[in-house]
C-alpha cells in the first residue's frame, strides 16, 4: 500500500535542537492525511518535507503540552490560505479541550474548525472513522491527561483470479458474492483468502503502562515515544517518560512489526543509542519488530499487508 | 558597539520557505535584548542561531497578523523552562492586544507576562526606556492597525583624554564636570564632542507612507519590508505592502545608514533582486544607504558610532 505512510516532520520532545524540530507526524492514509501532535514549527516542515498542503481531515493531539499541538495555528493557517473553505475535525483528550479550542481562536482561519475532546478512559473509545478505519483512543499515563491513539482498517477479503474464473464468475457478480456471501452455489471463501486489516498506532507521552501494549497490538507501524536511556529509567519514571529499553519491551510485546521511536530528549545527541536499546530488548523477547529511529522528514512506509490465513 | 546588533531569526513574508523561516529579529542593545515580531519557529530559530535563551525584556509586535506573533508562545515557554520566574513585556498596537493576551494565555508559561497595547497615532508614541533609550512606535498604513518602532539614544558627550589631562581633571571630577558642565573654570565642551545617540528602526507591513520616512529618520540600522518587486507595486498597494523601489527611497530619504531589507514574498526566488532594486533607488537620490538582504541567521552590526561634530 504504497499510498499508507508516516511523514515524520519533527521528532523533539520538549526542546527544539539543531536537527530536530518539535513533534508532527503526518499520516497518509489512502486518500486521506491525518496530522498528530503538530508542535511549533510544523507549517515550515511541511515544506520542507514537500507536503505544504495536503489534505488533512483531522488532526489529533495526545496532550495539551504545547510541545505537542503549538503548530495548530499555523498548520490552520496555511491550509486556510491554500484552500479556503476546507473543514478539519481537531480531536484530543477532553483535558485539552480549551487549549485546543484557544488555539483555533488564535489561528482565526478561513478553515471550519471543529474541535472534540475524547474521554480519556481505561478502555478503547471510539472516535471516528477515518476512510474507512477505526480511529480509537486510550488513555495513558502521563503527568495531565494523556491519550494514545489506534487507527485499524477491518479485515477484508482478497478474492484469488484464478478461482474466480473457474467459477464463471466476473464484473458485478464479484460485488454481488462479497455482499451476499454466497452465489449460485460459490461461496465467498472457497474463491478468496482473508486480508486483515492493517493498523497504525500512535502513543506519545506516557509512563510504562498496559495502555500502549494495548494501543500498540498487532500494529502494523506504531510510533512510540522513547525520551530516555534506559540508565535514566528514574528520570522517565518522575517525568512520565518511557525509556528505550520500555519502548523496544512493549512494542515487542504487542507484536509490533515497525516501530517508529521519536520524542528523543536534548540529553541523547546521537538518538541511534536509543534505536539499539529498544532493538536489545525486542531482541530479549525474540520478537522480529523492526527498529526506526525516527529523524525529521523520514518517510516510513507502513509495511505491505500482512498475508491472509499466514 | 560590538554589543549593538541584529541577529536575523527569519525573513519570510505570510509563508514561510526552504530557506526563510517566518519573522523574527532579535536586537541585542548593551546589555538587553528587544526580540520583534516572532512569527512561528522563532523558538528553533533561536537554537540555530546560538540563542536560545537570551535576555529578552520585551516583544515587540507590529501587528496581529500570525507570521508576526505565533512565535511568542514557543519563546515565552523556552524562557520559562530556562530561567523560571522571569519577566517580560509584551508590546502591540491597540488593536492587537487581546490577540497578543491570547497568545500569552496559550503559552501558560512560568514567566510574567504584561501585554501592553500601544495607541496607534500619527505621530510617535513614547513605549518604554530600553536600556537608557528611548523605545517610541507610529502607526503605518495596514490593512489591519499595524505601528513601525524606534530606538533612540539620547545624545552624550565623548571626552577628549588629552584635553581633560591637560586642564588636571581626573577620576570623579570626570563625572562631576559631566553633571554639572563646568568644573574650575574648565567648561564641558572644552573637554569634549558632542556623541550622537544612535537609532535603530524597526518597520514591517505598511504601504508607502510619510510614517515610514518620520520612524527612520537618521537611523544607524532599519529593518524595513520589501515585500515586493517594483513591478509588482499594484499587488503591493493592494496588499498594503512595499516594494524594494519604496524602501530604497524611503531609506535613502530618511538618511539611514544600513538598510536591512526583510519579509519577502516567496514569489522572488532571490531577493538579492529585491536588494539591487533598493540599491538603484538609494543611488537615485545620491544618498549613502548601504543595503542589507536580509537572510535567516545573519547577523547585522549597528554601524560604528558617528563622530560626533561631523
Amino acid at each position: 500500500m504504497a499510498s499508507r505512510e508516516l511523514v515524520v516532520l519533527g521528532t523533539a520532545g520538549q526542546t527544539p535542537t539543531r536537527t530536530r524540530n518539535h513533534n508532527g507526524y503526518l499520516l497518509r492514509w489512502d486518500g486521506t492525511c491525518v496530522l498528530f501532535d503538530p508542535g511549533e514549527g510544523v507549517q515550515r516542515q511541511m515544506v520542507l518535507a514537500g507536503v505544504a498542503s495536503p489534505r488533512v481531515e483531522r488532526i489529533c493531539v495526545t496532550h495539551r503540552h504545547n510541545d505537542h499541538c503549538m503548530g495548530v495555528p499555523g498548520v490552520l493557517n496555511r491550509m486556510a490560505l491554500d484552500v479556503p473553505g476546507r473543514s478539519v475535525v481537531l480531536t484530543g483528550p477532553q483535558d485539552a479541550f480549551e487549549h485546543l479550542r484557544l488555539l483555533a481562536v488564535v489561528a482565526a482561519a478561513g478553515v471550519e474548525v471543529t474541535v472534540e475532546g475524547v474521554p480519556e478512559r481505561d478502555e478503547r473509545v471510539e472516535v471516528a472513522d477515518v476512510a474507512g478505519s477505526r480511529l480509537s483512543a486510550r488513555r495513558l499515563d502521563h503527568r495531565v491527561p494523556a491519550i494514545g491513539y489506534r487507527l485499524e482498517e477491518p479485515p477484508g477479503r482478497t478474492f484469488r483470479a484464478d478461482a474466480l474464473a473457474a467459477a464463471g464468475i466476473a464484473g458485478p457478480d464479484v460485488g454481488r458474492l462479497q455482499r451476499e456471501g454466497e452465489l449460485r452455489g460459490v461461496r465467498l471463501e472457497d474463491v478468496s483468502d482473508p486480508r486483515p486489516g492493517q493498523v497504525f498506532a500512535f502513543v506519545m507521552d506516557t509512563r510504562d503502562h498496559p495502555a500502549v501494549v494495548d494501543l500498540l497490538s498487532g500494529a502494523d507501524l506504531a510510533v512510540l515515544e522513547c525520551t530516555y536511556a534506559d540508565r535514566d529509567a528514574e528520570l522517565a519514571r518522575t517525568h512520565f517518560h518511557l525509556t528505550a529499553r520500555q519502548a523496544g519491551l512493549a512494542a515487542a510485546r504487542a507484536g509490533v512489526r515497525t516501530l517508529a521511536l521519536a520524542h528523543f530528549s536534548q540529553r541523547y545527541p546521537d538518538a541511534e543509542e536509543l534505536g539499539e536499546e529498544a532493538r536489545a530488548a525486542v531482541a530479549e523477547l525474540g520478537a522480529a519488530t523492526r527498529v526506526h529511529v525516527a529523524a525529521d522528514l523520514d518517510v516510513v512506509p507502513v509495511p505491505p499487508r500482512r498475508q491472509g490465513g499466514r
